[in-house]
Formats: C-alpha cells, sequence, structure tokens
C-alpha cells in the first residue's frame, strides 16, 4: 500500500480460500497481459481465458508461460469443456490440459443439456487430473433454476470433488444469478448460503453494481469472478471500502 | 488453431469477399495498435480510422505503416469524407488519399443530406483511384429510410462502383439497421437480402447481440463491421460456434 | 494537425483556464500510460487517479514520474481526502502531498457530510499548499441538490480558494449533474451559469451524449472531465465538429 489508513478491512493473504478475485481474459496480446499483471498480479487470484477464445488465440504457450512466471493459475472456460464434450472428445480434452499443463479446469453445462450424474462423473474424472471448478447455472436466461436445484446441484459438485462452484453470469452479467436487467436474484443468493460454505462460491459479478452487493452482503473476502483485467483495481477499492459505494460500510462496524 | 475440434464451421481465406471483419480504431496508439494486430491480424480484414479522429491523431504515417506492414489496408472515416466535401474541400480530399496512400475510402452522407446523382458521382471519381465502400443510412436517428430506398441506394452505389455498401450503425450501434435500443430492425435487413447479394454488405454490428444476430441468419462469413479491436477474438469465436450465444447453431446444421 | 480543414473551431492553447479536458486514471499500467500519452498528451490538461486507486496502485511514484515528464498535473481523486478526513487524518493527507510532489488536490464531499463551513476551511488550508479542485454534488442519487444551492456553494469554494469547481457525474455519469439515465439536469446547467462563470465549472461528463451536449451549449471550449483515456481523442474531435454529433453545429455559425 502506498500510505497507510485505518479502519481498512483485512484481507486473506494470497494463496487464498476466501476474497479471490477470478479475472476474465478474452484476448489480451502478450504485453496486455504483462501490463495487466504489473498493476494487478497482487490482486488477482486466478485468471479464465474466456469461453472458448483460446482456440483463436495466437502465441498461447507463450501468454500462459507470462501468467505462470507471475504465479497466477490459469483454466479454459467452461464452453471450451462444453465444446469436447458435445462433439464426443473428452479424452482429447484431457490430452489438451496435459499438453498446456494446465493445474485447473472448469466443468460446467450453460450450454448444454447434461444430467447431474454425468456432470459429476466429468468432475470425478478431471478431479484426478487438475483442481476442479465447476458451474452451476444456464447461460440462457430463460433457463430459471429454483434456488432448492442450485443448492443441490452445488452440494452434488462439491462432494464430487470440485474445488469452488461458480455461480453463473456470463461476461455480461445477465443470466443466471442476476435478472436480465443485471439485477441480483437476492433471494436466490440468500438461501444458497444457508446451505453452502460462502468460501466454496465464486460468484461471477462483471458489473460494478453487482460487486458492490456481493461485498455489502459477504464483506471483503467473497470470491467474485468474470472481473474484467481493468476493473482489478477499482474492485480492490469496492472491497476495502475505499470507492464511495461502500465508503461508509466498514466504517460503521469498525 | 491450437487444437482441434470437429464441426467448425469453415471460414473463407483472407483475401476474402465475404466473412470480413472490418475493425474501428478510434486512436489506438502505435503499441496498441501492434498489440492489437499481435492478437487479432489473422481475424482482421480492413481497419477503419473512425469517423474524423484522423484529424487529431498523431504519428498517423507511423500509424499507418504498421498496419500496410501487417498486410491490412486501412481507410478515413466516411465523416471525415463529408467534412471535406461539406467544405468544398473535395479536390483536397483526393489529394489527401495519395498523400497518406490509401488504397481504400468511403463515400457516405450520415450527416449531411447529398442528392442520390451526386452521392454516386463521388463513388465513380473515387472508384477511378481508390477501392470504395458506400455507406447508406443516416446517423440521425430521427431520419427513418424505408426499405425499398436502402434497396434501390445500395443498388445504385454497387453500379457506380463501390466495393461494397456498408449498413450504418454508429459506433455505438443505435442507428439505421438499428433500432435506438440496439434492436435489429429485421424486417429491413432481410428485405435488402431479397435484392442486393450478401457478400457485398458490410453490416455495422458493434454490439454481441448484433453480431449474434446476423451470424445466425447469414452464417459464419457475413461481413460485419465497426468492430472494436478488443471484440475481434470474441467475434471470431461467434463465427465459428465457440461462444454461448451461437454454440449450437452449427451443431445442428452439420 | 495532419491536414486543413476550414471552419474548425478555435481550441485555447495549453495552459488553459476553458477548453480544458480531465482525464480519470482508474489503474493504468507505466507503459498503459505511455500509450495513452504518446496519443492524447496534447488534448490532456489535467489526469485524476480516480478516488482511492492510488492506495492499491503499485508503482504509484513512478506512474507520477511519466505525467510529470509530459507536462501534465496529476491529482488524487477527492474520495481519497474524505477518506483521510472521516478517519480524522488530514494533517497526513498534507503530507500525503508533499510526499508525492503533488501540485494539485480536490476537496469533496460526495461520500461523508460536511457542513459548507468545514469545506471551505478545507479548501483554505490545502490553497496555501496547492492548486485546488473542489467538488459539489453528492455520489448517493437520492440527494437531491437545489440549484440555488448549488450556486451557493460553487461560489462560496472559489471565494474560499477553489481554481475550478467540479460539477459531480460520477465515473458512470448518473448522479449529481445528471438523473440516473444519464440524461442531464438541464435546468440546473443553465441556472448555475447564470450566476458562476463558464471558465470556473469542470463539468464532469464522461458518457458521449453528455459531452456532446455541453460542446453544443458552451463550445469548444468547455471544461468536462471524467474523460476516460481511450475517449480523449473522440472528445477532441467532439469539440471540433468532426463527429456526426456535433458535425454541423459549427458550420451553422461560421
Amino acid at each position: 500500500m502506498n500510505y497507510t489508513l485505518t479502519q481498512i478491512p483485512d484481507r486473506a493473504e494470497k494463496p487464498r480460500q476466501s476474497g479471490i478475485t477470478m479475472v476474465m481474459d478474452k484476448g489480451l496480446s502478450l504485453r496486455e497481459v504483462e501490463d495487466f499483471l504489473s498493476v494487478s498480479a497482487d490482486h488477482t487470484d486466478i485468471v479464465k481465458l474466456g469461453w472458448a477464445t483460446s482456440f483463436v488465440t495466437p502465441r498461447l504457450k507463450e501468454k500462459l508461460a507470462i501468467y505462470r512466471e507471475a504465479g497466477i493459475p490459469v483454466y479454459f472456460g467452461g464452453t471450451l469443456f462444453e465444446a469436447f464434450v458435445v462433439r464426443k472428445q473428452f479424452d482429447e480434452y484431457r490430452k489438451l490440459l496435459d499438453r498446456y499443463e494446465m493445474k485447473y479446469a472448469e466443468v460446467s453445462d450453460g450450454s448444454i443439456d447434461m444430467n447431474q450424474d454425468d456432470k459429476c462423473e466429468y468432475i470425478r474424472k478431471l478431479a484426478m487430473q487438475v483442481t476442479v471448478l465447476s458451474e452451476v447455472g444456464s447461460k440462457d436466461e430463460a433457463k430459471i433454476i429454483p434456488p432448492y436445484k442450485w443448492i443441490q446441484l452445488m452440494k452434488a459438485e462439491l462432494e464430487a470433488g470440485a474445488w469452488k462452484v461458480i455461480g453463473e453470469a456470463r461476461e455480461g452479467g445477465t443470466v443466471g444469478l442476476f435478472r436480465s436487467s443485471g439485477e441480483v436474484r437476492q433471494g436466490l443468493v440468500e438461501e444458497i448460503l444457508t446451505q453452502v460454505p460462502f468460501e466454496k462460491i465464486l460468484w461471477e459479478a462483471p458489473q460494478k453494481e453487482q460487486q458492490v452487493w456481493f461485498v455489502k452482503l459477504l464483506g471483503a473476502n467473497v470470491n467474485l469472478g468474470n472481473i474484467a483485467p481493468h476493473e482489478v483495481i477499482p474492485l480492490e477499492t469496492i472491497r476495502l471500502g475505499l470507492r464511495g459505494d461502500t465508503f461508509s460500510h466498514f466504517l460503521d462496524k469498525m
């Protein structure tokens, strides 16, 4: 920190189980990755190469090497897993993870129909190879999953070996946890939290208002994802009560 | 490509007549151009220096040289053409194109009133000097051009020598082809396509939902423009059915 | 300028009292600052390190040195001033300004309650140390300040020693001067201008439509702030009547 302020909430130290910031890289150049890390490496826990952007991104190995050098794990977006599964190329996906020395992978069913047993089986298989994040929620805004089902899915996927479960929101923040307006489905989130430990959940929250909402509900050390590279510093100030939106939130409690 | 997936739609090879991605540069620095090209050169067909941003952009010659080196043609936005015409400086505009060794130019009437004969005359004159893109549609959201008129204008401008006709949308995607909400004027697009070959049209579609709509209607090799530099990789995945929005679209048909 | 066009409005020369563009840096890397300045230094008068982003931005001294080298003054966002004041650390804030050799500072009360006398006292104290910008308007969209009060506050703060008064809008442009939709509170702006000289006011106007509105009302040399780094070139074209939105505005008058 560049100067001292009192009454700043404690942040967990990296590597951490809560307070995680997951960033979405949807096609940064090598130099843009360096720029991003030069500012935000300390505040970034893990990076997702958004959906299947890795298919068309040149110099992928070099990009992964830059993140590895900075100590930031990277994983392919769940849509890539689904693209292999729907084509019956799952074994090739496992080889791909090895070929790129990936230590993390996502299992999701946002764009395909997959029954729960099959999904948990994929989680179990991949968990023998890498650390698995599994995602709950559809990318289709017409598919509303009721709260009890979210809870049941999250519990089953954690039991199958997922390290964290991700609450779906897309890059835009308009499905899954959120209404098409971007507004949080508050009742859903609160009900999930009665049954699933908060440090096991990573909430996709690309919009500022969503990040503010989660920090106010769950504190500085909530796990948040799908953060744009240039929004990591702003998010860190929201976590610390140093932006207008959360300015008074922590002061009141200290 | 970094790995192999089955059932990926074929993309035309560069240089191509359809499947074109036109990118808008509204003031990138030289290093940002290099970064952009290091990731997206293979997926970018042509770059527009947005409206008259070239007037205030420093080191313009150096920027053009970087694009030329990468084999990507560049042209000045149509608003610059209009700025010269409205000031009765058209001859200077032609000299300007020579001075910067431009191989492409846009003829438009988005901000000025110009009758069709005059516009076609400008196209004819410029087509002797460069490859011409001509744009149909007003930047004024109050000016609604009926479909039969769009068709008549497009045909006349192609006959006058335009290489492609552009459907206007602005940087934001809220006029011309689109309603102020950004929604596509679907009936307009479909009617145009009954009369004008789809490879002759370049649709401005800066918003993701607009890109998805055109790819679903016209396939991977639709011509799309006003794409922001950081959205070229995401657009390419939409074209290939590798983003949630078009994930099932091509699978169903293969 | 890269070429000559007639009927371009005159822009005041730097350093200038009107026609100021204030840019918000909310966490640029050192190389991104260089990129930004390589394109936009000539069109940028002053840079704000947004709210308290400086708390978590690494290599702050090096960043400030790059701006200094380019002759662009920098100041900490008003929220940082408030963060020190609310913690009763104002003396430390003054030392901080010295330690980082800041020549400008902002006094605001967007996130805290402060009576007018206290605010003016802070302005007086800081004005002995640096050039002060003071901001009027709340970040809380529920707090509507009536026009007569805006005028009274602005006059008092200028008398207390503020160089300029800033009309609040936040990064998003949805409070203070603007409705939550982003629409300008036109009556408010017009009433303020009957009482406060236009060159003494810096209007926060992050959205394009807001910039256009102010340029149409007050001309090329209105003071505008909270401009994103990549929007400086587009804004300059709006000021010069070289973008569709203001294309005819200056022509009609010359």
